[in-house]
């Protein structure tokens, strides 16, 4: 088989041929190796890699196990990177800052531990944005990781060499994270699907806010299929996070085809008045018959999200406060001057500041949950921009109108963060430029099956994602 | 029947007999009716009720029901009263504060409207000291419960009103909330069962801070198979709750025996030095070899609740400046002492202080998850004082040691709230006056069913609470 028909296969296509033996975890990842010998240096996403050789062992290890009758996991022999933010045990893992460079952590993040276990081989580590601040993938140690549908451009973050990775048959899954859009838009500005799931959907451990859902982990791949299979390895509980739901990774390994007849969903082309790039809008608007020819009942309607935006400040500010208050005392010149931003931000607040976000995100809930009563679904854009050029490090103004600080252009993605709701971006189209853009489609709470769902029917329906390859390869 | 049969009966028989129609709802009620009459001026524990007509008037319509072969809930036929914390539609709610005094809400709390669609039938609300704050049941508007079985001394609090209606035989089941052990405590100086649940276990609506896992309401009753039977009406998810856990009340319904031959369990004298009233200690150890007995592996050990202390005491204070800082703005004359202390001691906290409190709290759950790894259960006092004079708002010392704040002789119950994980406080003895003390048995995390197994398999071994009824009567 041709080393491309391999690395851009669905990870279910692949490991069904592998453990049917009609591909050997070898094969599988020498035509992996080779891909990214051949793509990585020109989108700079997998930063980190064990040698080739130890790669083939790895694999041959896994052929060794289902020639021997064992049970295998339902990613046995996929190749897999991890975020560069998730710790892997005795791989470097720097966080994308100096201060962390050398840090080869003792322990798998859970996430790692259950791809892992799940029979994934860990080959590497996908770049980051430093501390995953921003979405926009850079950092002082390895550099951009560039957009491989045109390499003048940023390919978002902070699960950004995650979502080139995928792009590019690197890999065919990947991990990530998400506080403000991390696993979406990634997701969206590459052309692969990006979940941010339910907060203890996947274990978020370790971590050092256990009880805090805004920042999840979760799963990226090049179809919605292929993020339902990853989740049946790494969804279900794990009491190291307090917060797991009971809930069993069976889930989803449920029929994704459903009927969307007469099902109400509310479409949303700015979330209410945000600015959005007509490229985007006009996306997003070409694919709007899809959900109406499905059946779908689909009104134009938007949550009331006042406050969000002081909710979602506010509550990052005191996270990163949390985060790195003492790198800013000891180690300020080392830190980008977002990061310095946004810690001084959160150093300034009082707990009222802090109880008053969380009221307030308590209301914005209570309005979400009544809007999602007579909505199923909430449909809009993922981000506000298409990818931008890599150079900067983040938009400053949409249609002319100026942005406050480095990530109000991602109010999009994290005005659906602080509702807590489950929401995925999945590929809708291209820009004249041939720049991808996904739409997010959100779900009523801790319903991240059913969010799959319409996406896996939005996917087979318009194949959008497919018609498109990266232009580099 | 006999009134004191009917009154005394567990809510699990009661229930069987109105549902055989051995029992009318009529006959149940009017038993109730005549015991609040005769002994509730001699506590007052239930602070608002319907008129006897109205609460007839239920009863008969309850009756009917059941007559029409209509199905019924669990609770079918049971007066409750509910906590005067919780909103109850068109029913005075006044949380013990003259500034509620004269409040109606337009709406039930969850477990409220739950308790309701289960078939308990709403005859009044009980007592509870201003806004919940401190173990001891007295306010402005009402005055103080009073403890039945020495009416000189405190019932505990803050669901004081429910624990004394329940052990008086004026109710057979009522619910409660537990912050710093709101649950456990008045069960624990009335003879009765309190039962903190995992946060999210009973979906807790309304909350100003319906993420925030430290307070929790939750089921009250004189036997733990009484707790188990409101669990299969009360608990369950609810989206209204983000932090809901997804596991069906149904759960609840399974048997309570078990064989506890081999188990593990921890038995902790004074979770690690806290200072502890010999006669409780003298209580908790007279009873020890039930669990030897049971065939458990008793091993004295304590979990490192190293920083439990500043976790409890800055997250509680961050939520009283949440709740009560405007009061105190504009009505402090009418707080007391101890919520002005607690409100401004949270006003002065900054966003760092209440993320070290959650960083720090992170790291205890990890200690404790692994303590829990070697220890299927934690058994330890629930309060470190027998219950003491009802002139006093809280106790100031304990063998000679000095109490630094009001709420300083709860931490036997406030270092696991701050765990998350599940806590019953179920009889276990008496004090040589004659006051009661019970057993703090704790579970692991979301193991809400595995407490209730323990705890009725001791119960029902030991029969200890059975042995002395309250003196009023």
């Amino acid at each position: 088989m041709e080393r491309d028909e391999i690395c851009f296969m669905d990870a279910v296509e692949l490991a069904a041929r592998i453990r049917d033996r009609e591909l050997s975890a070898r094969e599988v990842m020498a035509a992996h190796l080779d891909q990214i010998a051949r793509v990585n240096p020109k989108v700079n996403a997998i930063i980190t890699r064990i040698t080739d050789d130890e790669a083939l062992a790895l694999a041959d290890a896994a052929d060794r196990k289902l020639a021997s009758g064992a049970e295998v996991g339902p990613l046995h022999g996929l190749p897999v990177a991890h975020k560069d933010l998730a710790p892997t045990k005795g791989m470097r893992t720097t966080q994308g800052s100096p201060l962390h460079a050398n840090d080869i952590p003792e322990v798998d993040a859970l996430i790692v531990e259950r791809l892992k276990a799940g029979g994934a081989l860990t080959i590497g580590k996908t770049n980051v944005p430093e501390f995953g601040a921003g979405s926009q993938t850079f950092n002082p140690i390895f550099g951009a990781t560039l957009n491989p549908y045109d390499t003048s451009k940023t390919c978002g973050g902070s699960s950004g060499g995650a979502a080139v990775s995928l792009a590019c048959g690197m890999v065919p899954i990947a991990d990530g994270s998400d506080l403000g859009g991390s696993l979406r838009n990634p997701g969206n500005f590459n052309n692969v699907v990006g979940f941010r799931v339910s907060p203890g959907r996947v274990p978020n451990w370790p971590s050092s806010l256990p009880w805090w859902p805004l920042s999840v982990v979760g799963p990226m791949a090049r179809s919605v299929r292929d993020v339902a299979l990853m989740l049946t390895a790494i969804a279900g509980p794990d009491r190291r996070s307090p917060i797991a739901i009971e809930q069993p990774a069976s889930l989803f390994a449920s029929p994704l085809e459903r009927d969307f007849k007469g099902v109400r969903v509310a479409w949303s082309p700015d979330l209410g008045g945000l600015p959005v790039d007509p490229r985007v809008t006009a996306v997003l608007e070409s694919q709007r018959h899809v959900f109406a020819d499905l059946g779908c009942d689909v009104v134009e309607a938007t949550p009331d999200f006042t406050d969000a935006e002081e909710i979602f400040q506010t509550l990052r500010a005191w996270s990163f406060a949390q985060a790195h208050e003492s790198d800013l005392r000891d180690h300020r010149d080392q830190l980008k001057d977002t990061v310095i931003w946004n810690t001084e931000q959160g150093i300034g607040l009082s707990g009222l500041d802090v109880s008053q976000a969380e009221m307030k995100r308590g209301q914005l809930y209570a309005r979400m949950m009544e809007f999602m009563d007579t909505h199923e679904y909430l449909l809009c854009p993922v981000n506000q921009v298409p990818p931008f050029d890599v150079s900067k490090p983040y938009p400053t103004e949409i249609n002319g109108i100026e942005l406050d600080n480095y990530i109000a252009w991602m109010r999009s993605c994290y005005y659906i963060t602080v509702t807590g709701l489950p929401a995925i971006s999945v590929p809708c189209g291209f820009t004249p430029e041939g720049l991808p853009v996904g739409i997010q489609i959100v779900g009523r709470h801790h319903n991240d099956f059913g969010v799959l769902q319409l996406a896996y029917v939005f996917e087979q329906t318009t194949q959008v994602g497919k018609r498109r390859p990266p232009v580099v390869e």
